[in-house]
């Protein structure tokens, strides 16, 4: 890889060769790819871009971490719809608010981007088998991106996982385990089992690539904004990993030139799971664990395994942090949907929760451009959603009925 | 629309303006919109097609029924993939299959292609309301993209339409009445309502510009295949419209010359429903109602509303009819997803059901080139996805313990 210098350490500062199964530091902490951007700057720019066919997250090759005669695995994952919410950016009183819709991913969530950059990897480094523990939505890209790349999967859940999840996990024939245990314990026999039989690790945080994977989504934004950076990226956090890609992509952008400010984050967490936030805010990187009271599960993370790197992010970028209630989660729900179209899961939309929350309080300047990052599909968790929306009218095949009841309802027909 | 000569019933011949908000035939019969191939040859063609930046349905407008200056409405719809199946292919002793995911699409099903149409004619026509019975895919594509045009949506569902559908469309603003009462019921209230308020209506077959927007998903067959049209292009059946669509993008690429010959087209209906099929096979276009014994509800159609279109072609393309068991749908739901990572609902993979048989009969010359198309996301339906899998290995946390789950289910770990 010409473009990558090495690994470093984002707590002591070590550097690693970049090995394709590269884990954590001696000393435990996140390991970050470092590029040779005045290399890359040789042979990639706008034109580069423009010429290009390929219309998937590999596009930005020349950014990734991956040898240059290797070929993508795994779905065909990126490109989602960057939409123009100029209905909504009126109600919020700023200037532009564009919505990205992950959720139309293969999957259905961003976490195919780390997952496809996790296959890739894997083969790359010669294994046929990968494993994680997870609950949700990284388990489940990772089996469907493994199945398209045939490669094997061993995946640990805690034995209460939803059935749906289960079921996604089983349909793409996964080796599933569910741990009659905590989270924890599920990640503990993950970890002895991958040590064993020396299987190829997509444990987020743990894998140095999966970030790099995420990061595509900031470099299509950049794009599709036609190089226009925007003054703020609003992102869903949970366990840290996706909002620091976010801002790896955007530092990468800035570093080969081809924007002039890395845009500012806006962190949205859930009021009742917001390690991240509050040490932000704080202005530390030294975290404190919550109890995970939220019901948007993708980013209940009361022990956020990429802290670190997701609040540099945070402070790197004079980014701002705000938490939202369950309630404004649902509400952002709904709003979203109505108003653009766009079904997110909770956890996928809480970045909207925060920016509206911002925009009421007078936060975002009204002259400003943002954009907001929809991280995974409302069909992945149709149960919150059922309980998050009124009924139907209901009504006899009879036209005068069918009136009333709109009428009953303060709904005038037209 | 310099491109369209007029609309002509495909069942007794007479023809109409292309008006935007034409319907059907004074004798009931389905409209046809008839295309001026020799003008549109003069503006289409491979290298216009090469040029072009738009990556969406529309990058197909010659070939589509909406005026020159209309922009096109609704969320970003069509590019899906087309994985190139080369386990599946030496699985079934074919020589080359390929797997169209429309399951993709914003709202995670092929109908969005229709809607996006629907709402872009509604618009064109200058109304502000679309309205349309259905029990599924269909009513959540309208509602989402009418959601992103701004447009105000009726919806008439049946009052046993699943919750999580019912949730999918109030999450999108939808004004939904469940009618008390059987779908029959259900669309004459439809019926009703659209005729006393004169909302544009998007009611399949009704509508003659809804499967010229499914067409746009054999365009994209074809163009992603670089203009090499495959043996066959097998398609999941239900009320007829989706393959009358596959059939007339095929016969546009045809008539413009960027195809030689017209891929047979495999018609695959449930067993328990399928008066297409009995019908083409019989080469006839007298079809005969059916009870709607199948589990996959997206082609549980007894009274297709399309079967005229549908039979033609059948029977036009020299195809071949085959129905599948729900046995044999939930095996190639399993198939699918765990061999090419592709989830799809019921529905989205019963044309994937039929090929397997076809191949397992040796009806499918082995140098054959196949497309399977998928129609909707298996997160459509995860309740009958969760009654398609085994269960998951159970174990504490202990390494002995996971080996021995594994070692009673037959499972060498490696």
């Amino acid at each position: 890889m010409k473009n990558v210098k090495h690994l470093k350490c984002v707590r002591c500062g070590s550097t690693y060769k970049a090995t394709a199964d590269a884990t954590t530091c001696e000393c435990g902490g996140i390991l970050d790819v470092v590029y040779d951007y005045d290399y890359i700057k040789t042979i990639f720019n706008k034109d580069v871009l423009k010429s290009r066919d390929d219309q998937t997250m590999w596009r930005y090759r020349e950014l990734l971490p991956i040898e240059e005669d290797t070929a993508p695995q795994g779905l065909r994952v990126g490109n989602s719809p960057l939409y123009n919410a100029d209905k909504v950016a009126r109600i919020l009183g700023i200037k532009k608010l564009y919505i990205k819709d992950d959720g139309v991913n293969p999957t259905s969530s961003l976490k195919d981007r780390a997952s496809a950059m996790a296959v890739t990897k894997a083969i790359e480094a010669g294994y046929s088998t990968i494993a994680c523990s997870s609950t949700g939505n990284a388990a489940s890209s990772l089996a469907g991106n493994a199945a398209a790349a045939n490669l094997k999967t061993y995946i640990f859940v805690p034995e209460r996982a939803p059935k749906g999840k289960i079921a996604q996990l089983m349909m793409f024939g996964a080796n599933l385990t569910a741990v009659k245990g905590s989270y924890e314990e599920t990640f503990e026999l993950s970890k002895k089992a991958i040590e064993k039989y020396g299987w190829y690790n997509r444990n987020a945080a743990i894998n140095p690539y999966l970030s790099e994977g995420k990061k595509t989504v900031s470099l299509e934004i950049i794009e599709q904004l036609e190089f226009n950076a925007p003054e703020y990226i609003a992102v869903s956090v949970g366990d840290g990993c996706t909002i620091a890609g976010v801002y790896k992509g955007l530092y990468d952008m800035y570093n080969v030139g081809l924007i002039k400010k890395i845009p500012r984050l806006i962190s949205v967490q859930a009021s009742g799971c917001c390690p991240i936030n509050v040490a932000a805010k704080n202005k530390t990187n030294d975290w404190t664990p919550q109890e995970e009271n939220t019901y948007a599960d993708s980013i209940a993370v009361g022990v956020p395994r990429n802290a670190h790197k997701a609040i540099n992010a945070i402070l790197d970028s004079n980014g701002i942090t705000v938490n939202v209630t369950d309630d404004e989660i649902r509400e952002a729900q709904r709003f979203l949907a109505k108003e653009c179209g766009v079904f997110g899961e909770p956890a996928g939309v809480t970045a909207t929760a925060g920016l509206k929350k911002l925009c009421e309080n007078g936060i975002i300047e009204k002259d400003a451009t943002v954009v907001s990052i929809v991280t995974g599909n409302g069909l992945k968790d149709i149960e919150s959603a059922i309980n998050n929306c009124p009924s139907p009218v209901y009504s006899r095949n009879d036209l005068d009925e069918f009136e009333n009841e709109f009428q009953k309802r303060g709904i005038k027909i037209e």
